[in-house]
């Protein structure tokens, strides 16, 4: 048997990431820049006043106070939006508004709430002030100034190649005007089902057969974590039926396929048979509960990665090998699953495999408890929809209630609402099947 | 001032879950079942193997051992996928494959491995076997056998209404045989900026003019949070501006609008006028830093949330009142922001209001450490994009490094690789701008 670490140290030393293209800047979210980005223009682009009020001398204030004010001449009423050629002088003030570029000479803005403006209603504050205005606060030169580029300088690296790109990054693009960006392309995923006791959703099911429930999940699975999901759909038993599906895949240009297909020993044969003429493909045994059976390898060039039939199997070895492999081709530099530190609610057994068990982990009092989802069968899906996380049991560990354990995270405690499960019996111990 | 508790339950309390659409099954993911879904089918089917082996009589294997085998006689090989009316009478056996059903009479599988079939090549096994078969193991009642309907019974509630749609979810809906699911429709946001200075991406950038950064930045957190953004683009300083772009919002069937202006006394006197005869708005002052200013209100019944110009402040406020309302007009339940228990790397304070400051979280022997990302200006929006979390510093606290304080997370830790913020100098403060 594989151990985990040697079988996905294998599997991703075949991937990297996929090439650059350019995107409207919207659609970069969630995806990696492929490209520097530096700055073409300083952010801000002009030194500009953060508040309402008047710009002046900082000087010019000195000694100022609510009884004791200093009278300023009104030289100009800047808007936001505006461009200015007013100079400051001393003994005068601008007025301006929040955003509006602080005028030649002025070094300080004074906020309406500490002049005599105050004591208008607003109505009167937005007509043009005229005359005279008295300052009733003392400033340091630079009060409510934001200085040009005290965000970003002109020629900055701003980010990086290799940056996801979040809404803060995309934001950060708009400031600096870049409507397109670079960014690594989405790894296109075949998903391709095979097994003649499969049928799609729409047929009726007949005896001996079974819903192609895999070919969906998985799709999600591709979705969630990035990904284009492509249909290739059922493919029955016979070498012929999987060759045409995965050419199909080829033609739709693949970067990945997933394959799903019975566990069993002789399940991979028909697989194996079409990959020895144009490919190849290993069967590992890795010593993971569930999802022990896994293959990989390659049609003409393209990697292949083939995932238990059984539903949870096929669920969490995505999540083990699929996923990072995903997140590779899409440029991530980070693809270690999100790990919390739990507190056990109940004994846990493993076998020589490391086990993978389906639990809802919640957040009490500071610490994070850990209790699984009932029968860990790796058919039995419903037990991996109640929960939000994956608990380790290292190969040969007896942990007990009250032990800590690592759990590998599906989505936060505080976002997805879970039935909680059953009090188990107590003592009793799960094991995965 | 609001606390920001109170202005939490003011504006969450206008909105509700909308109503409900009928969707093809793979875009249901990420949203919420408007449905009970009751099993229209067992899950499995019915009865199968969970093995490739020989389907039989548990009783008929008393005694069998490696070196006493009982030997069966082999009356028929079932698939998956195929039917079959055979009889497994006491002294025969069926050869049967994974996920094939369990015929009549036999109530257990005895897999190859543990039958005389084990000695045979891969090819001689996927030839039919005929003849007799010799049994090696004593196997009990249901050895390897899955029932009709142990994941799911015909009858039952799978997945209640105000379920989120997860990958899994998808795949126990695949597996009932559901193409299409009834889910809570996205909501439709309506992002408008107001602002004489403002200038979109692709035109050149003017004297006193800045770039709408945040029309780019809410349009992708609208999208993060499963929103569908509408933008209505940059409305000058102007009533009849503001009317037109807020109708538009309402020609395109709007549930939120989002609109983002400058943060002063008199900045949202425009849209005040505006909605004063079309809905209302109020202004209030929340004690949050960044993001104290903010609108909220209605234009002709749709709620309107109007947050600071300010890019952090925007965003900031987006996280803090239009995530979680984004959530609930989703149908979700839970809209509480994932947070951690971070030990602090530095002194940081607050003043009267609670403070949220952009920081770095990161995992290290099993704790959560936080360094905040440098200036806290909140128009420096490049402090925000090196950030994972918004450390909460209570109104009043003055917390030291090496003290515990909650994080909001923006990101799991592991996810995004940030460069560390500069260390602070030795005990210096931060405060947000």
């Amino acid at each position: 048997m594989l151990s985990l670490e040697e079988a996905t140290a294998r599997i991703l030393s075949r991937f990297h990431p996929l090439e650059a293209e350019p995107v409207p800047l919207l659609e970069a979210l969630g995806r990696v820049l492929a490209e520097d980005v530096y700055a073409a223009e300083d952010v801000p682009p002009f030194s500009n006043s953060s508040m309402d009020g008047y710009a002046l001398r900082a000087a010019d204030t000195r000694g100022a106070a609510f009884d004791h004010p200093v009278v300023l001449r009104i030289v100009a009423d800047i808007a936001a939006g505006s461009s200015t050629t007013v100079e400051v002088l001393p003994g005068t003030a601008a007025r301006i508004n929040t955003g509006a570029p602080i005028p030649l000479g002025a070094d300080a803005v004074v906020r309406f709430e500490d002049t005599s403006e105050a004591r208008l209603s607003p109505e009167e504050r937005r007509a043009p002030q005229r005359g005279e205005i008295a300052i009733l606060v003392q400033v340091a030169p630079g009060a409510n100034v934001r200085p040009a580029g005290e965000d970003i300088r002109r020629g900055q690296l701003v980010l990086a190649r290799g940056t996801p790109q979040r809404p803060f990054e995309i934001g950060v693009l708009a400031s600096l005007g870049r409507s397109r960006v670079s960014v690594i392309r989405k790894p296109r995923v075949g998903i391709l089902a095979t097994g003649d006791e499969l049928v799609d959703l729409d047929q009726p099911l007949g005896p001996g057969q079974v819903r192609d429930s895999n070919e969906y999940s998985l799709a999600a699975l591709v979705l969630r974590y990035g990904g284009i999901p492509v249909r290739l759909g059922i493919a029955r038993d016979r070498a012929e039926e999987i060759r045409r599906k995965l050419e199909e895949g080829q033609r739709a240009g693949i970067d990945l396929y997933l394959t799903s297909a019975g566990v069993s020993v002789g399940a991979h044969d028909w697989m194996t048979e079409v990959l020895a003429q144009e490919g190849d493909l290993e069967l590992w045994k890795v010593a993971i509960r569930p999802g022990k059976p896994l293959a990989f390898g390659n049609f003409r060039g393209v990697p292949l990665l083939g995932l238990p039939g059984n539903p949870v199997s096929a669920a969490v070895t995505f999540e083990l090998f699929a996923r990072p492999a995903l997140l590779i081709m899409q440029g991530r530099s980070r693809w270690a699953k999100p790990t919390l530190e739990v507190i056990l609610e109940e004994d846990l057994a493993s076998d020589e495999r490391t086990s993978f068990l389906r639990a809802v982990v919640s957040h009490r009092d500071g610490a994070y408890y850990a209790r699984t989802t009932g029968p860990q069968g790796s058919h039995v899906l419903t037990s991996l929809s109640r929960a939000n996380a994956l608990v380790i049991v290292p190969a040969g560990a007896r942990l007990r209630a009250g032990e800590r354990a690592q759990a590998q995270m599906l989505d936060w405690p505080e976002e997805v609402d879970l039935p909680s499960s059953q009090p188990s019996a107590s003592g009793a111990e799960r094991r995965s099947g």
